[in-house]
């Protein structure tokens, strides 16, 4: 049944759903309610979706911005149904089933999504949250890309006076941190060689540091020894095992004793939703300050409140589902179902993950992917699926375009490049 | 002659050019300088020159910044005689033959070019420099786009409270204006019908004043005429023979003691040198701090110092040439040239403009273009010229090929487009 118009009281009556962030969980939950008889509105303070598979593509210059950011309003500019509203969500009185905004408005709901996803953590590590730089948002990715083409830059004019050592830190050897870690000796690669600055090659140098003692511990040995091994040939000093104890603004403390002088701390050592709206909402707290949710993606302790995706832990056995893109699409999309069921009076339903695999790209022609019945494709062949289903779900036909020549441009090596400081301070001019 | 290898003995011992500046003037200094038995450095606080005449498709979401934007050294990377520098010019030591950077650096030259444009003129107006919103970098161009599309936002998160009026006002019925005007027509038209914003286009206003009592003075009268009738087609107020005497935070007060209450400002009245490194040399002052040159664009107090583009004050008659993209162009071009004569020990000859015309955008299908001989082309046709054009001078073939994909997908309206809030703010969650 297509919704009332927009206009038309009858559309004013249909039940609120307010879905608080738009992420893939929060999009997946609002396309599941398009064009069903009920209102949505979308409350996040950004007014684009962010396609954060690619971001360190963004913060290594092979991406812009644009191509990996879609404004939502557009996104569902068919569901007249889905509305939109730019603000932070500071507070939810579920008393009142009402969010209150940062600028003191407030939306009363019937049901609340809490699609909040989450931020770096810093496990409590000296110094990590005020001189490392994470790789959560758009607004990181700029960051971090201003901050390595300045440091190149300020090493080039720097070059007739006192020569410098470049070291990059990485930590974490999960996907981000493989993915970040390749492409930046690839960025490094490509500027020292095409862009002429007076910088040494041989005195740059990409650090990745990890506790475990493998990289790439969410998928089977054989694909972190192929990890390890291309990024080795990259010319990546891989340390693992190791801990990290203490950053400053231009070192890097390991549990060793070893102090390694550093240009950049990048930081995807992993996520938690400690200090979002999930870790707020009066349900059981799950790990890492995610909200505990039952199988059917309710809050423990409301009937009409939900959490999905990386704001939400959601129950598997006797664990909690992992923080990925595919739990949290398929979650969205399951608590968009249930709660047309429970409109309807019909009872609800688990979620049931369908697990697709996993998959991480260390650079051109280097990526690996687990299969859902445990096996591993790697190489070209690993790299094109990767290439084929980050396209395929992009946002957009512009986007998926765009992206697509950028990529082609970047494995042609031609020399061009979205290599633009496009830096912060540059705004006060 | 190819240079010398830079590696070699040579190289370093070749004359050394530094052109401070790398706006269109800068560039072709450059260009003109590459491969030549000079060498070459374009210092520049940003990595990138920018295509300024498309800027305020920027502004208005049409394009995206890394659409107008191109990494300095990408343009140079097969001059290899041509180096980049990046950094800001503090001051000038004419006697020492160098110039010294922010960071401390200096860098000595054997000829200086100065290209380093102009900026927004606020000529005294009280308030102007803090209200309004200039539109002369690419970090002007993101500003003012944040600033359009959060108040947008922000009167439909209103809409349930206290309904709100906008009204922007652009001041300055030159190309800029006119341009920028029509384009925030065109963007305010394609949200409000697009992005189901809760915001009656009855209440939001397009205000273009200018002290003139016509636009495009530049141009023939028909012209003028012309851009009027498209402008207020589209639904825009021009406001002609008024001057501007303060701005505050959200109002604009005209001479006649009209205020009129306003979201935004949009500063396109003039610009000029004042305050830049052109106006700090030691030569004669022209007009608005420009630098004025001889004939053959040399500094008048300095054999070895030049000054090209909006930067400089060039003899034409009685009066100086207009800072436009050409005369930037042509100039810069000139001044290599020179420079390679005086190396060779020739004397220096006269920069002669070679009027090509002008031309100005109101919308789709709606440009006119002022014909070196006086003519003019309006309609579709001048729009036809004005797009080709200026796909012609841009950058690099990635931009072009992007620009041209962006272009076409706002001409047939579909409904996507750039139109990310990507504030500053942002950038500290």
């Amino acid at each position: 049944m297509a919704p009332p118009h927009l206009a038309s009281p009858a559309f004013a009556s249909l039940p609120h759903v307010v879905v608080v962030g738009g992420g893939f969980a929060g999009v997946a939950v609002a396309r599941g309610l398009a064009n069903q008889p009920v209102r949505v509105t979308i409350v996040d303070r950004h007014n684009f979706h962010t396609f954060l598979p690619l971001l360190y593509q963004v913060a290594t210059a092979g991406l812009e911005p644009a191509d990996v950011a879609y404004p939502i309003r557009t996104i569902f500019g068919h569901a007249r149904n889905v509305g939109f509203r730019h603000g932070r969500v500071r507070e939810v009185d579920e008393a009142e089933n009402r969010v209150i905004l940062d600028d003191g408005t407030d939306l009363a709901y019937d049901h609340l999504v809490v699609a909040t996803g989450a931020t770096a953590s810093y496990f409590g590590i000296p110094g990590a949250r005020e001189h490392a730089l994470p790789l959560y948002s758009l607004a990181d990715a700029r960051r971090l890309r201003n901050r390595l083409l300045s440091s190149l830059e300020a090493a080039d004019a720097r070059a007739d006076h006192d020569p410098v050592a470049l070291t990059y830190v990485v930590v974490g050897g999960g996907p981000t941190g493989v993915e970040t870690a390749g492409a930046l000796a690839e960025l490094i690669g490509i500027v020292l060689r095409r862009d002429g600055l007076r910088i040494d090659p041989a005195s740059v140098r990409v650090v990745l540091v990890d506790l475990a003692d493998r990289l790439l511990t969410a998928f089977p040995v054989s694909a972190g020894r192929y990890a390890l091994r291309q990024l080795q040939l990259r010319g990546i000093d891989v340390r693992l095992g190791q801990s990290v104890v203490e950053v400053g603004p231009n070192v890097l403390r390991l549990a060793s004793g070893e102090e390694i002088t550093t240009t950049a701390v990048i930081w995807a050592a992993g996520v938690t939703a400690t200090g979002t709206l999930a870790h707020h909402l009066n349900t059981a707290a799950g790990p890492a300050g995610r909200a505990l949710v039952g199988p059917d993606l309710r809050c423990t302790s409301c009937e009409n409140v939900w959490a999905v995706g990386d704001a939400a832990a959601i129950p598997a056995g006797s664990a909690v589902l992992p923080q990925l893109a595919p739990v949290a699409i398929q979650s969205g999309r399951h608590c968009a179902e249930q709660i047309l069921r429970v409109l309807r009076g019909q009872p609800t339903e688990p979620f049931r993950y369908r697990n697709k695999g996993i998959m991480a790209t260390i650079g051109r022609r280097a990526a690996v992917a687990k299969l859902p019945r445990g096996g591993v494709i790697r190489g070209t062949a690993g790299w094109a699926s990767w290439l084929g289903l980050h396209l395929f779900y992009l946002v957009g036909f512009r986007n998926r375009l765009r992206v697509l020549i950028n990529w082609t441009w970047r494995y042609f090596d031609w020399p061009s490049g979205p290599r633009l400081i496009v830096a912060d301070a540059e705004t006060v001019d």
